[in-house]
């Protein structure tokens, strides 16, 4: 691994920015990490850092979105319709390809993350897998024969509407969909329903039934696109509440219903994991977007 | 296109195949039909045909299904699980590759029908499109940068759970999911729920309300794959009942709420379309699938 290319990889969070030089999980030789402010602060903090790099021979960036990843629209490479202040219709991706004259790609930050666990960890050497984070959003990336699943954009398979439990109608907290996935097992969503934050919340809490089998719909969903060997979940939600896994694989098997009787399907302890890459996943998925940007030029 | 390479192409379907030597929708020399009838008896016939036309440079197979398409696994070629009475565990693709040994695609009909539209039909140009079929059941066909979308298998999107119309609480005719869409919208369900075929009921039948409702919530969330510039909707519920069209379209654009503000997606009008191709999509979708196993051979 040692003479494979230098890659600098950003993964722009909500929050915070984290800039890495770097061929892989053992050989990364830098790391930044910014705080996400306005566009024009962060995008320049960004490139003082990559500036002191020079020498990478790819660029990735794994962005959180919605993101325009359709190289044919004339906002390829933007942020687009984001709530988060400032940060709609901004270009990042056409700014740091034009200054860096270096192949790039650019995809959204679920996408890195699942491409990062399918190179190096919970789901390494498969090529067929799905992401899917529980946090303040739930994003999801699909991943088909080592490449994205897009096409128009990506996948935001979070805003899908599941059936409900029985009995329950609440209201949901998505803005757009009211009870989507999002609307229902988001930590946000988990907030509005029960007044405690997802983390701070009771395992025994009955508002945990519903948020399961809104994952377990979503989980169901995904499956049938056909394309996952195998699903990673993490984000805030999952990590704070381990005791989630066996009961959305458990919710999984129930909606499955024996359908989809493969065997990586059925075996639903190993086709549902946690992730293994911790708080480098995102920054590596990024390495894994310029890799893939230095293939295809 | 006279000296496109000319392609065998074979649509095998639940009641009948159709086989055509092609090489588009404007050159096809020859045409056969053949009844499903048993494994042994109907492969042979479809030998017998095909061995008359040797020249052909490829093979594209679209098959019903469920059938394993990942060449990974054992049973790489077959129809796996159908209930279709000794269908199940029969070799389709491994049998036709060898016996030709030309490059050979197999994939689901409904990949086919898509694969087609897309090239000569009501996607023609768009390299990201769905095809759904509603009809006996519910297939979804995705199509990504002019590829199938798969991966450890091909979508089984038809038997999704929707978020129920309020105040329905039928139980679905699905025998794994109950109420999944295929359980409240194809053909049988309709014809379970209402005692009346989906072809020989009232356009005001309220029960078409919870078909659309069930049918909105699909392309709801097949949009949100991001795949999709797209959706072409064809199969027998489809066909006979084009008044569905504008009522679907509705339900989509309700059900999104204004999310996937792209203006493929806004446009509901082009973004929700009738098939074009008519009796030809299946073997001209095979045809397509001819033409891919040739470009990675």
């Amino acid at each position: 691994m040692s003479d494979a290319p230098l890659i600098a990889g950003v993964e722009l969070g909500g929050t915070k920015c984290v800039v890495i030089l770097a061929s892989g999980p053992d050989a990364i030789h830098e790391r930044a990490e910014l705080p996400t402010t306005h566009p024009a602060e962060t995008l320049a903090a960004i490139e003082a850092v990559l500036d002191a790099w020079r020498g990478f021979a790819a660029l990735g960036i794994a962005s959180f979105g919605p993101i325009s990843i359709d190289r044919h629209a004339g906002d390829y490479g933007y942020i687009t319709s984001t709530p988060k202040p400032g940060w709609a219709n901004s270009d990042i991706a056409r700014r740091l390809a034009a200054r860096y004259d270096v192949p790039t790609e650019f995809h959204t930050d679920v996408v890195g993350a699942a491409l990062g666990e399918a190179r190096w960890g919970a789901a390494a050497g498969l090529t067929d897998l799905a992401y899917v984070t529980v946090g303040t959003g739930i994003g999801v990336g699909l991943i088909a024969h080592d490449r994205p699943v897009d096409g128009l954009t990506h996948s935001e398979m979070g805003h899908i509407r599941p059936q409900r439990l029985g009995g329950d109608d609440w209201s949901g907290a998505c803005p757009f969909h009211g009870a989507c996935v999002e609307g229902l097992a988001s930590g946000p969503a988990i907030a509005a329903r029960t007044g405690v934050k997802g983390q701070d919340l009771s395992p025994d809490h009955e508002a945990w039934e519903n948020v399961v089998h809104a994952l377990g719909q979503l989980l169901h969903a995904i499956t049938l696109t056909g394309v996952p060997r195998r699903i990673v979940m993490g984000g805030g939600v999952m990590v704070g509440n381990p005791f989630l896994f066996p009961r959305i694989r458990h919710a999984l098997r129930q909606s499955l219903g024996g359908y989809i009787a493969i065997p990586e399907v059925a075996d639903v302890d190993t086709y549902v994991v946690a992730p293994a890459l911790g708080h480098n996943a995102g920054p590596l998925g990024a390495i894994v977007l310029g890799q893939q940007a230095l293939l295809t030029t």
